[in-house]
């Protein structure tokens, strides 16, 4: 199963010709799943051919239009389709404070249900958490409060070595145990063999972190250590740093010097203000901290693996 | 001076990925408006090259998400752009409420001041009026109140006849009233010279309406008598008729029976459903019973005169 993050926005509060607001399309483990939903959030699913049916979980780092805007057409989009599947949103409390009044005031009957997960900005806190992965989300600091999100594959299940097994007469039942790892103990406890006689070693888990919007800060780094891929909001370029200041955001140089902290494998950068035509500047702006640096590029789909 | 309609969204509930939700700008004898704010309505502005910074008034129909949802937006971006002028919008309490939320809940400073101007569906009202235009609200009937349109220009002055009011001896004094139509009257009241000897016919004042959402309903018809351009939602083709009643909306046969009616001189239709990918068969089904009808297709300009 595959892990892959498409991006369908990624302009800073007010979109240009060509660049949305904040919104991000994760597919972990068929696990389908929005990051932010900014103004025409649904128009871009449509774009990039992202079916509104299959998503199952919404996660909201902040109230700011450009990060919400597209939540309450989506859902009425959605219940014009006939869903009836939950949606499960984490957010802020006063997201869900305005989905009710959008709500109410349309006089909307939605056909499936909200399930609210209200998000608290002090402390990590796990979110969702199953056998395939776990979602957490950390404090970020913006101007009002303001979630990170860290979405981790759990570790991964060995794949079994049958023709080792078939010879050393493992029995079915054991394969689960072996699977995660487990060493094979026969029943009578006189035979023993190690897990890598018996199974495949399949890779690393992979985590993904998103970081928008937030002013630099060192205090995020042991939520982002390591990951494989880093999503870091890049409002400004370095010469704009005392309006970054002001605003609560990050310049490019900033974000690279954030992601080669946190030692992470690759980062993206985006939210970038409408000043800004050329993206390229602030790529190369970042990469002088950070050499694998990416734009978040409106279509793009980066696979994790 | 021109009267310029320009079509930004024509779509109904769902956008698709070519049509936007319901969205018109007005330039009105240099008043510059917007008829409903769909999302993406910021977007499309750029798009068309409409300056947000021109708009001073916002009229909203209803309170539906493809009506409104593009209004936080393109609040927040006149606020970034450093706006300092007042906008009014006019609409239903409930726009008003939501607007209210929204900023307080993303802690939003506005620079400017939003006038507003509550809307009722029971009877027209006059919403707007100057030396130049009127714009009148009258009751829609849709599932939520709902108010239609109408934009008129005031009577036009009459051009002044320069060589004849030379020949006649009449003093400038006298212009203002003899371009508002009035006789010329001396002084001493011994001279009387007709309004007609000595200025100009410069045509009659036009008036267009607007009607989305709303079923067909003939009650509308005393408000949008004769106008010159009529908008009219269509959300439907005619076979759909059962699902047009259920959700209270109009067909394309319908809309072009209104218009019949109404004696308009033309037809617009808009509000699309997204089933429809060719627009084509809409457009033939008002044609059979108005002639004069005519796709409001998104980005297009209907200059009125």
């Amino acid at each position: 199963m595959s892990i892959e993050l498409t991006i369908l926005g990624n302009s800073s509060a007010t979109p240009t010709l060509n660049r949305f607001p904040s919104a991000q399309y994760l597919n972990m483990l068929d696990h389908h799943m929005l990051i932010d939903c900014g103004e025409g959030t649904q128009m871009q699913m449509r774009r990039y051919k992202i079916k509104k049916s299959k998503i199952k979980h919404v996660f909201i780092s902040h109230v700011h239009g450009d990060h919400i805007l597209g939540l309450p057409g989506m859902i009425f989009s959605m219940n014009l389709n006939s869903r009836e599947e939950p949606l499960h949103i984490y957010g802020p409390q006063n997201v869900f404070d305005l989905l009710d009044l959008f709500i109410k005031s349309s006089d909307t009957h939605l056909r499936f249900e909200i399930v609210k997960h209200i998000t608290q900005d002090q402390r990590p806190e796990v979110l969702l958490e199953n056998t395939v992965l776990k979602v957490t989300s950390f404090p970020l600091y913006h101007r009002v409060p303001t979630t990170g999100f860290v979405f981790e594959e759990q570790a991964r299940l060995r794949r079994i070595n049958v023709d080792a097994c078939e010879k050393a007469h493992i029995p079915f039942t054991y394969y689960t145990d072996l699977k995660r790892g487990k060493d094979y103990v026969s029943a009578d406890g006189k035979t023993v063999i190690e897990n890598e006689k018996l199974t495949y070693y399949t890779g690393d888990p992979v985590a993904y972190a998103y970081c928008s919007d937030t002013q630099y800060d060192e205090r995020i780094l042991p939520h982002i250590k390591g990951v494989d891929l880093l999503y870091h909001e890049s409002t400004f370029l370095h010469e704009k740093l005392e309006r970054a200041i002001e605003t609560m955001h990050t310049t490019a140089l900033q974000a690279g010097m954030i992601a080669q902290k946190a030692q992470v494998r690759k980062l993206l950068i985006g939210h970038f203000s409408s000043r800004y035509d050329d993206l390229d500047v602030l790529l190369q702006e970042a990469k002088t901290q950070f050499e694998h640096t990416e734009i978040a590029a409106e279509g793009k789909t980066f696979v994790l693996d």
